[in-house]
């Protein structure tokens, strides 16, 4: 058993494999963090999804005007589904990146341009800055995962 | 070959990893199992996303009207992307704390509360049952998630 | 630091997880694409989500009316939610199966079966083609991933 821990305990061990485990649960972090402010938004607007939702605020037709969208909370929607479409690919791209042997310094860079592209995106979104900076906080994301996979291919493509 | 296959099959038959393996799956199955109850309640209530999916009921403006939303079919894709919200976050923080060694008993733990946390967010919202209950259950598979997230960077941090 | 190089790489050296590594990678990049079509099909037919993102058209009520859906951008993005429903269980369950130690021949016929039906899976939803051809690409993904959880639950079990 401990001889097992051990092997494990390598693997985490390995400099890229921890910074990769690092970074990837920050920037799922910051992803579950849009739930906590969607449900904020939805309670403080009074701005929710489901008749249920609203129940102590009184039954009848005075209650029911509270199923209702409102923008604050589409717009933190939108921000979250933006990051389950990008932070997935990443995930998986990341993972097999670090596992394909690349130099601790270029592996750092990788992760380190997405953690901050994503949290850059987040904030532009919520402010909102002015354009371009959330497209381009999204595309800087989108890059450096693109420049992952080609490492990941030429390093293990098998077909 | 041969041996290249053991050693993974070692990594395997790791028990924190095989308990990993296991909830992930089961809860993975959960929320594929959202696609057929989507799939189910556009054809019995024939609420379809498409044109393309009503060629059936002939063609013209008496098909045309089956093009719509229904309040059920919302419900159960709200659940749906609920899950996809929460399960990433799970699939990829508990690898990472399933390769951070931690006890069996504890890793148990925080995937069987995990598993029957999503399972009953699930229930909480089809059925549905009347809050708190979908609000715990969510809030219990997070409050997990996070206390993985916390083992995870205690034991690789490497910024 | 090299002995632990050559043991990563001996991990990604075993020719099903470098299978598995390429048709991933290959799926992702390809949802990664819904997010390059939407902004095309957005920004051409000036259909957006956000009042920030219309800002070079102008000020005032002229440019608000850019802030709006448009038939073909909901399409894609049905398309891109439908690749995270399918693609997320793809991901995790398929890299569990790789390390359960399947046969060659069986892991690359998975592979491959997935990755085509999701590809067939977005061509026909965006031309788009009459269905079955949607339904039965997305069903052929569902199946090959139902089959490799059965494998894995076989392999792994540990409740």
């Amino acid at each position: 058993r401990s001889g097992e821990m051990a092997k494990l305990t390598q693997l985490i061990d390995n400099e890229v494999l921890r910074a990769y485990a690092t970074y990837a649960t920050i920037v799922l972090i910051k992803m579950m963090l849009m739930s906590l402010i969607t449900t904020y938004l939805r309670i403080t607007r009074k701005a929710f999804a489901n008749s249920e939702d609203i129940a102590s605020f009184g039954k009848g037709e005075s209650a029911k005007k509270y199923v209702r969208t409102d923008a604050d909370v589409e717009r933190v929607r939108r921000g979250h589904l933006n990051d389950l479409e990008n932070i997935v690919p990443f995930l998986g791209i990341g993972l097999l990146y670090a596992l394909s042997g690349p130099d601790l310094s270029a592996a750092l860079l990788h992760f380190r341009i997405f953690t901050a592209a994503r949290i850059i995106h987040t904030v532009a979104y919520l402010v909102p800055f002015p354009q371009p900076s959330r497209g381009l906080s999204w595309a800087g994301g989108y890059a450096v995962t693109i420049s992952m996979a080609y490492r990941v291919l030429k390093t293990a493509l098998y077909l």
